[in-house]
């Protein structure tokens, strides 16, 4: 049977959504709450409450209601995180829509992003008072793991093109990215739905191996497909990330094959604020890319971490039953790398 | 008996300090840590905290070591909201050395203060633990109150110079610093002191009408101060508030005061940029202040609230013992308006 995990995935969001819209404020004043409001009404794709759930199923929750508000917390936590990466990328887009810092500014967009930060601790705190001392603390704890290591993992990144550091060894890049998203998208979820049903701190160790995996190839995805889909299916502008001088696998593996006049070509754009790039600069460093197969290394690196990612997977998860919501999460490994934006 | 509250303050803030660290990370990311903690070690007056204790003594508190994960949740708070704010507020110092976003760049700075902002939620975390669900939520939960209050007062005092809009009204001025500054400096952490003895919702009221009236005059006399003292005792660039362009009472009343060209000039001056702002019409909005008495003005009305402030206060705290803490804030209330910084 072929669960699709998406679809699992879709039919949760409205009703984690409906527990989000619990807690978004619409009172004065008007305007700040409109902003605050901004990133959660937009919504995303809710794969990491949606994780939670599916991952709180597989290990055996009695009533995935349970799993309700620690996915309502995750899910904004996503929105407050996004509104201030945004600021830090310089991103001009977010899901189909200019990014709130340029509706806005900056000044008013930070703010905002800190009012809805406040509202995700609410959440967490509501959150320990419903499943009690044990569980809830141990949600509130990872959660609060979780987002330290996401800090930590964006000031790596943003440390790098603030002191435009673009020669990144594979090493330093997958250390970003584990903990950056790996940890943060994949791991991160599925814990917090194992801790949900108390399952043990080996067992949490277990699913890092995996998730890991899961990690690298969404993370190396994100990035092909950030280059390859065009800007109307991705809701933001295609090579964004070049623009944005984003370091990625695939920038590592054009700066080790190409020659020496394009690498320095390839650092001296780089180097480059956003607006200064050119859409020429952009084209001949896609372009580059394309050439020395870098596109392709990426995305065979990340059909090697499915591939890798299910071999743990099986292993370590054949003691649980299988449900739907394991099928589904054994079927999301694969979608990693089949999904186009 | 004339007691100090600032030395009682300056007493405990070692103490509180100690506790706060217990928090702070010293790990990998090195930078990123050493600007998680730079404000922290930079310290402040510790006036919010050290209130959060005077005040659980005012009300009976048997051992003051039960506020203190409160009073450092409240200083962490000050901390990582002082560094957005200075991002918001294009400051360019903070407590005598440069603004975090001055030293390490927006993007970093902004990540350094989400960071410091996880921190206080763990202390507040485990306050509920070491005090019990009863009072701890009510910490909590107050807290999370106050900070959403000081955010939308954030928000007022932005959006009016994001939109260049000068000509404030004293009633809107007022709601912004009531909720900005009234409510977070003094009412908030009397309140949190009297949630750690288990006072009434009724005496939570009680003391929000002699506080806003304290938040008022300490408001005023900080924009007073920020006038007239010199840069080198301020920590801070004299009259950076003019450079910032800060909506204050002795603005609106100068705007109301000068003459038509006078006001459209100063108008001209405040839509400007900070960074486009001359010396020379710093220095023409300051002595158009002085001639008109704004500066005379808001420091009459400061000296009112405190004196309305006395008043109330002696009328609410009739009931409670004449300890040396009560004293103390009662002392406080003057220091307001004598003090330089």
């Amino acid at each position: 049977m072929n669960i699709n995990a998406l679809d699992k995935i879709a039919k949760l969001k409205p009703i984690i959504w409906e527990k989000i819209q619990e807690y978004l404020p619409s009172k004065d004043p008007k305007k700040h709450y409109e902003m605050v409001c901004e990133y959660p009404k937009r919504q995303g794709k809710y794969i990491r409450p949606g994780l939670i759930i599916l991952s709180s199923q597989m290990f055996g929750i009695d009533d995935y209601k349970k799993a309700l508000l620690s996915a309502a917390a995750m899910q904004v936590c996503e929105d407050w995180i996004l509104i201030h990466d945004d600021i830090e990328d310089h991103s001009l887009e977010r899901r189909h829509k200019p990014a709130l810092h340029i509706m806005h500014g900056d000044e008013l967009a930070i703010n905002a992003g800190d009012a809805l930060h406040i509202i995700m601790w609410r959440i967490l705190g509501d959150n320990v008072r419903l499943l009690g001392s044990e569980i809830g603390w141990k949600i509130f704890d990872k959660m609060s793991d979780i987002i330290e290591k996401t800090i930590e993992g964006q000031f790596l990144e943003i440390n790098w093109i603030c002191k435009n550091q673009i020669n990144i060894t594979e090493k330093e890049y997958f250390r970003m990215i584990d903990i950056k998203a790996g940890y943060y998208t994949i791991v991160g979820p599925l814990q917090l739905g194992a801790i949900l049903t108390k399952r043990s701190a080996k067992e949490l160790d277990k699913i890092e191996e995996w998730g890991i995996c899961i990690g690298r190839a969404f993370q190396i995805w994100d990035d092909v497909m950030n280059l390859i889909v065009s800007s109307e299916k991705q809701g933001k502008e295609r090579a964004g990330d070049i623009l944005e001088g984003k370091r990625t696998l695939i920038l590592i593996h054009a700066l080790d094959k190409c020659t020496k006049s394009e690498k320095d070509k390839i650092i001296k754009i780089y180097t480059k604020k956003r607006q200064e790039k050119t859409e020429q600069e952009k084209d001949y460093v896609l372009n580059l890319m394309e050439k020395y197969g870098s596109i392709k290394y990426a995305k065979k690196r990340a059909r090697d971490y499915v591939s890798q990612a299910k071999e743990i997977f099986d292993e370590n998860t054949a003691h649980l039953s299988n449900t739907s919501s394991k099928q589904a999460i054994r079927g999301l490994i694969d979608f990693v790398v089949n999904r186009e934006k």
